[in-house]
């Protein structure tokens, strides 16, 4: 099942199922109004979003029209909840080893409370005050839970991700460190992130989806120029142990959005990037200096996971930077 | 004025206003169901609230009927942001003194985003997993706003400070002091908050509001016994510099609430404390070691700021820690 959200008067949008080929959508809001809505009854709204998706690839669904990626705001485009990991150790290391940063000793997955009352849409503009704070991109997976207890096992806790999303999680390195120095994570530093225009239910992604994890490479480009295509594979700790984390001391609200981190690979060299501030610890490595500039005004910003046979899975993220 | 949020079926609940002595409370779901609607839709919908809170203190109000905190929510039961700040800079000189921590260098206030999908009514009891996580409250004073634009002023926030809150920022000790070494902020170190029932415009606090702080003292008990009242007086920013603190790369949605963090006076001996973890530090300077444990399940925390000559203001936060 894939499901998305179309722009609407409404802030919260519009639930749209979208067929299996992104080639169409049909309005959901029989079942729910919005995402938000259908996730807060997902064991009611699910199947028969489930009999709509099916109706829909089979040509049978009323009023079903084109998947147009400029009407399609992100799957929520608020959420009551936004937790972003940092899962990928090669990430963590090689920022370590680059800027010589003291190494984060943690026995627990890395997590930080994100801002969540604004998602931006996969072809909006992205505001930023200026190009001095060193406008950054982060290709991530996430996914999407159901309303979960508090102290749920990681086990118990597999079940609650309904739904798996692509997100941009836009940082700024200039602000970064001395928000992090202080212990309290970041609240200038990470502003509005962005997700891909369809959220896909973990068992359509197939093989792809394996032990909590997205196995597909990120494929990011730069102003058109390839930029890295790391796999979702190596994460240290599966979206089901984020959750399992996240939930130790707290309930997570259904629609409740858990980030992977910037997705990473051990051989850097071959997989590229998913972040300017990676490519900017290889180059310290390798050059003494980073030589990679950060983002300008202009720069557009291209993300997408495809299937291994290169169909469409999330749609596809792709942004202009734009002063605020 | 003075609005607060009934319990009711719907999670957002019902808004109320309150009279000025919170003797009673008139339904205002004429004007907005919610306090987050009324937020929404603010310069349309205060003065009709205004108009509201003078006739049922003029007794004129259609179907008033008597407050009962017990009936009451949070003001916003859920919130699309909650920013805490760290703006009494004597808690963290004393906390560093005792604990020998290092200093936090930072020219910018101190802030990080917490969870905001659920806020304690003022008689809810407080659900936690174990006594071993080093059960604390923390007495605060917090602010909602309206929309607020990117990049706004320090002067131009102060009006968008549309309503004060008193707040008790449950904190885990144990947990506290790992995550913080992350750089990361915290997660299960802070669960849910607790807010007082009334939120009062900042207005209503007459003398009492200066400067963007609330010059009050905030009352502790627990279990009945005095624990501090220290005053808001101290805080070294004002609510608005905070708020121009968070909007420097981010809009604020209205309902956006910000803490100021632990209130604390530079005179601990005769203010006392807002949370445990502050009298543990005075008592580490004092005696070379903390005397005085954390909370135990059954134990009973209250927190009130009145009014210079006694008035009720917020109301109470009178709860029980419990066994989750």
């Amino acid at each position: 099942m894939k499901l998305g959200t179309q722009r609407s008067d409404d802030r919260d949008g519009r639930l749209v199922v979208v067929s299996h080929d992104h080639s169409q959508v049909a309005d959901a809001s029989a079942v729910a109004e919005t995402l938000q809505d259908a996730l807060d009854q997902w064991d009611e709204t699910a199947p028969r979003l489930e009999a709509l998706y099916s109706a829909l690839n089979e040509g049978r669904a009323e009023g079903a029209r084109a998947f147009r990626a400029e009407a399609m705001a992100a799957p929520l485009p608020r959420a009551w909840q936004w937790l972003d990991g940092s899962a990928f150790p090669s990430h963590g290391a090689l920022m370590q080893r680059a800027f010589k940063m003291p190494p984060i000793e943690s026995d627990l997955p890395l997590m930080y409370q994100g801002m969540s009352h604004q998602f931006l849409g996969p072809r909006e503009d992205v505001p930023f005050p200026t190009e001095d704070d060193g406008i950054d991109f982060e290709g991530e997976f996430g996914i999407i839970t159901d309303s979960v207890p508090m102290g749920i096992s990681a086990a118990d806790a597999m079940a609650h991700i309904k739904l798996v999303v692509q997100i941009n999680d836009w940082s700024l390195r200039t602000l970064a460190p001395i928000e992090m120095k202080t212990g309290f994570g970041w609240i200038q530093a990470k502003p509005a992130c962005s997700v891909a225009p369809v959220a896909v239910a973990p068992h359509a992604l197939g093989n792809a989806w394996q032990e909590g994890r997205v196995c597909l490479p990120l494929e990011v480009t730069w102003n058109g120029e390839a930029f890295g295509r790391p796999d979702g594979r190596e994460m240290a700790y599966g979206f089901h142990e984020l959750i399992a984390h996240a939930a130790r001391t707290r309930s997570l609200a259904a629609g409740t959005i858990i980030g992977s981190g910037t997705v990473s690979n051990q051989d850097h060299r071959a997989a590229g990037s998913t972040c300017v501030a990676e490519r900017r610890g290889i180059e310290m490595i390798d050059h003494g200096a980073p030589r990679t500039g950060f983002l300008s005004f202009g720069d557009r910003i291209r993300m997408e996971a495809r299937s291994p046979e290169g169909a469409p899975l999330f749609g596809a993220l792709d942004q202009q930077v734009v002063r605020a």
